[in-house]
């Protein structure tokens, strides 16, 4: 076997010195060591492309002429609310499912999520053949309830506040030896999550920017990853809600931020930072836009009368983010020219339209 | 230059008489010369799908799982509702705006219509730079007026009834020299629809069924000759309001029907065949599937809970076929399993979502 060469030295001189210095590492090798600190890396999220490829969903990118004349920009919406399950999630949780050990998998899987997680999982769980015992609290919203059902998991019911909800997960897990997976705090998680960057910049090769929602961190962890081992310069920003900000407080403060409480009606946008994400957002990502409730329902009503897509509030946040003054007034982001933007889920209970219809 | 060769005369004895047969003819100049007597053929969709395709999307297929359960069928859910202007209807238009001579065009083009073929005239006129004259009744649905707008299509009012809309129609003809481009009976709307059957077979080529909705005519009738011509074993069905179901009235009684009143959720599939699509509908539809209003709702629920896609009630009509009664019921259709559906437009008044929304 030939020994793998290592970057040569060269001797030069400046100042009569005998100047010795490392040839400068390709830049693929900077970024791939660069990355090798966090939960996930592009050699992670590569594995975790050709692990979940027999069950996802390639998603459709649409553009339209409307919404482009109304941002100045060329935008580019990478639909994961096509996704199986409705949303993104399902590429983190079949990752998840799919490289646990046998045995491990026999035992089954846990989590506490009342969103699309929790669907996701249940998914990738029945598709293994194992069991999903999914922890719910007694207030979510019921299609994301229905979705959980429809793909066979064992719903576990809890009150409605993150300590009933961690000792009933807990409990399970006790009993049944089963395997807690983490909605986003997970570096097979957020690998899996990151293939969504792969497929978009190999639609679009010319995207210069994405926005992607921020909530708990593991979409865009993964995307950021992904995205700028394909290329570098690539810029990413978060879109976040001003009700629930604990990502753009933390970027602005240089540590993590929870909040005592949140305020939006993006229900999937209601997480905080994990120890395995927030180092990602820190370093890697390149700004946060946050934005209100009317902001993120006037983007809901543009995905719904414009582009025909029917997704939550959450899955609309990144063009609102795109169309909101934060952004516009940015000089650092002039250049932003073809955009890319996750609609990452389409879970919303419809009740009210039915009934309209109905009547 | 060679001559066409004809096909050549064998000459056999069976029975002692000298019997001189014509040798058959390949099956696709047979489709070709059966379809000639029709308002479009195979040629005319061909050519129509190399003069529009600068200018319309490639829609997306869609597959769910969870629906094909639902239906023991395979399906394949064909978006046009992610056409532009939202609905297939701009296939058609701007086939007919592009095939116009440069003098015909610099005057324009009118038509009377309150739904998505006004809407797709007026982008494809806008995309040409001519003017587009929409005459629009008083009480047509808000959302299909403002698209007519914002592609600037020029709006002249009428009131509500036939006889107003045809007399000012007319009026504007007169005065302007503009182009009349009825909304289906015309053969170069007819052609660039059939463009839809020749993209969905070449994105799913194991179709063995389609199901498309019908009103005036011109979708489906594109969509069978197209269809047929690559695949002429394939079944081509249409879905039908049972409140508005000339067209399935008309094929039994073989001649065409026209209703005094119609009655159906459905506002895009009220209009009556015409003259030049109902000889193809007759001769080439394998049959029509009614459902009532509340199948009706019912997909449209599905498609958007389900599928995450924002359509018109018309657009849900080819998934509330596929799960009816009558479908499943009909023997000879037992053998269909790859089942093509159009899932044909998306624009729909959705003010009591987003007011439920902002409560």
């Amino acid at each position: 076997m030939t020994p793998i060469k290592l970057p040569s030295r060269e001797v030069f001189s400046l100042n009569g010195k005998d100047n010795t210095v490392a040839t400068p590492l390709p830049w693929y090798l900077f970024v791939q060591l660069y990355m090798e600190e966090y939960a996930a890396d592009i050699d992670s999220i590569s594995k975790a492309q050709t692990r979940i490829k027999p069950y996802i969903h390639v998603t459709p990118v649409l553009t339209s002429d409307t919404l482009n004349t109304v941002a100045g920009k060329s935008l580019f919406f990478k639909c994961e609310c096509f996704q199986k399950g409705g949303a993104f999630k399902f590429r983190g949780a079949s990752n998840a499912i799919f490289s646990l050990h046998h045995q491990q998998a026999a035992k089954g899987v846990v989590t506490h999520s009342s969103g699309n997680h929790a669907a996701a999982l249940a998914l990738a769980a029945k598709l293994r053949g194992i069991p999903a015992y999914i922890v719910i609290p007694k207030n979510a919203p019921k299609c994301k309830v229905e979705n959980v059902r429809r793909y066979g998991g064992q719903i576990i019911w809890s009150e409605a506040n993150m300590q009933s909800r961690e000792e009933t997960a807990n409990k399970v897990l006790h009993e049944t030896g089963a395997v807690l997976v983490h909605p986003y705090n997970d570096g097979r998680i957020i690998s899996g999550q990151g293939t969504l960057s792969l497929e978009f910049l190999d639609q679009v090769p010319q995207l210069d920017t994405l926005i992607v929602p921020i909530s708990g961190g593991g979409l865009i962890s993964g995307v950021v990853i992904g995205a700028k081992s394909i290329n570098p310069a690539i810029r990413v920003l978060a879109a976040e809600p001003k009700g629930a900000d604990d990502a753009a407080q933390s970027k602005a403060s240089g540590r993590i931020i929870t909040l005592a409480q949140t305020n939006t009606i993006a229900d999937g946008l209601r997480a905080s930072l994990g120890d395995l994400t927030w180092p990602i957002v820190r370093d890697l990502v390149d700004g946060i836009i946050t934005v209100d409730d009317k902001e993120i329902v006037d983007a809901m009503k543009f995905c719904y009368e414009i582009l025909k897509v029917a997704i939550e509030p959450s899955g609309a946040i990144g063009l609102a983010a795109v169309l909101s003054e934060a952004f516009k007034q940015n000089s650092a982001w002039k250049d932003s020219l073809n955009i890319g933007i996750v609609l990452s889920g389409g879970n919303v209970d419809l009740g009210a339209l039915w009934e309209s219809l109905n009547t």
